[in-house]
């Protein structure tokens, strides 16, 4: 069988990476990508199978840009992952931490790494594109005096030690990974659904729309809101709730919701991710 | 009477500050602050009388920071503004369009303008810290190949010549800014309140919050979430409602909500801003 071609965002390594061989597998081929678009593009293209897309943190809150590329492109979700971020120290092979300088991550990476910092305050931050690309830098320009933090991942990905585990402040750090396809998937067992829905203008309507699923005893797990950029003050709901698109329950409440909605789109059903 | 201090952030000439002299009026004694926590340090300590951020933008969406910001800090909301983001092309007076070779803005603003940008392939854009900042240095600088992108307000204050109005691509662009005091103040007449408040978890939490406030005719026109960030997936809730928290049937919901929620912090009501 035919290896299937994963696409995500960033340099190999990258967390994108590490939730793309959690959903799909380990025996996968890898497409790194330098932008969310690209992403979208080759996977709408057929030079991907499928796309792997960060979609929240639990400290930042919802990547937005993605969130815009679901309802923009036609993409759909088949799958989902919470993934708990892990920052390590990576050095190249023979560099301890006496001879460490300077530590290049994403300048996000940094920021949850302060406890580091200020333990060490003879080490300088120095922000970078990328946490993976960071090692990937370290790894080719032979620097002896710098290290990376970056996914355990990536230490492996290109050949370099793994100095210090998990050296973030705050442990619960989690992203949550969709995973997207250009076909939907039949899901068995205990499954969630995303949609994008718009509303008129009118007092209540946003209970409104919250009651079909109440009524019906379904229950929410994420609601996002994000302006329709034609109209000030005009949003687009995107709302996740457990249970699948084929079930008859939730076949109601859409229907309920396509009767008092301007605008409903299932993004799709997929299986829970089980903690 | 002693003129007020109004805090904002970013350079004299800022959208922030035309925001704050039609809240407060043209007499008032600007602070500018280089960072959202610096005003909120200068209103506390009293350093300024009042303060004034931007909340939400029409195309763009919150800005979390200072959503966070309402939440840590203790200050109170008691004015909101819908602004109309113009952006201009200001230059040093006796400059014309066919000298300019460059024009400095903030990157979401030369975003904003693509459409000139287009229409002028020989006019480089390039990315400065503030709108408002970009003509201040090409007032000090002295450049005449060069133009920036920035309120009108910006041109008199710097002494500018305001060379081409609204070169925007979007004209819905507006964003939402409130008034921040130390004390909360009385309001008379159409009023609306801000709220912020976490649930436990469980099946409708979500929906059974809204009910209070649906329960009691009482109208939502806006609800943010944001990662709580000591648990993972936990979130507070901001709600924006129409009427004051002096009137009884706000005084039921808030009491209702007290009821089922883990925490409920009311940030202040205000004269609803008139379209």
């Amino acid at each position: 069988m035919a290896k299937k071609k994963v696409a995500f965002q960033g340099e190999r390594g990258a967390n994108s990476e590490v939730a793309a061989r959690k959903l799909v597998g380990d025996n996968i081929t890898s497409v790194p990508c330098e932008s969310f678009e690209e992403l979208f593009d080759k996977v709408e293209g057929r030079k991907a199978d499928l796309g792997v897309i960060p979609i929240e943190n639990s400290l930042i809150g919802s990547i937005h840009k993605n969130y815009d590329l679901l309802l923009e492109r036609k993409l759909v979700v088949i799958g989902e992952l919470n993934l708990r971020i892990i920052h390590c120290l990576i050095t190249p092979k023979g560099v301890g931490m006496s001879r460490i300088s300077k530590v290049y991550s994403h300048p996000v990476a940094l920021d949850q790494c302060r406890d580091f910092f200020k333990k060490h305050p003879g080490i300088a931050p120095i922000s970078y594109y990328d946490t993976a690309g960071s090692v990937k830098m370290l790894a080719e320009s032979g620097l002896t005096n710098s290290a990376a933090i970056a996914a355990p991942y990536a230490a492996e990905i290109y050949g370099m030690k793994l100095l210090k585990k998990s050296i973030e402040d705050e442990q619960s750090n989690y992203t949550r990974f969709l995973l997207l396809a250009k076909k939907p998937v039949k899901v068995k067992g205990a499954a969630k659904t995303s949609i994008v829905y718009s509303m008129p203008d009118g007092p209540g309507v946003l209970f409104k729309a919250l009651s079909v699923f109440a009524l019906r005893d379904i229950n929410l797990t994420r609601i996002e809101s994000r302006p329709a950029r034609k109209r000030a003050w005009q949003y687009y709901f995107y709302i996740d709730f457990e249970g699948s698109a084929g079930e008859e329950r939730v076949k109601f409440a859409l229907d309920h919701l396509n009767e008092i909605a301007n605008f409903v789109r299932i993004l799709g059903s997929y299986p829970k991710h089980k903690e």
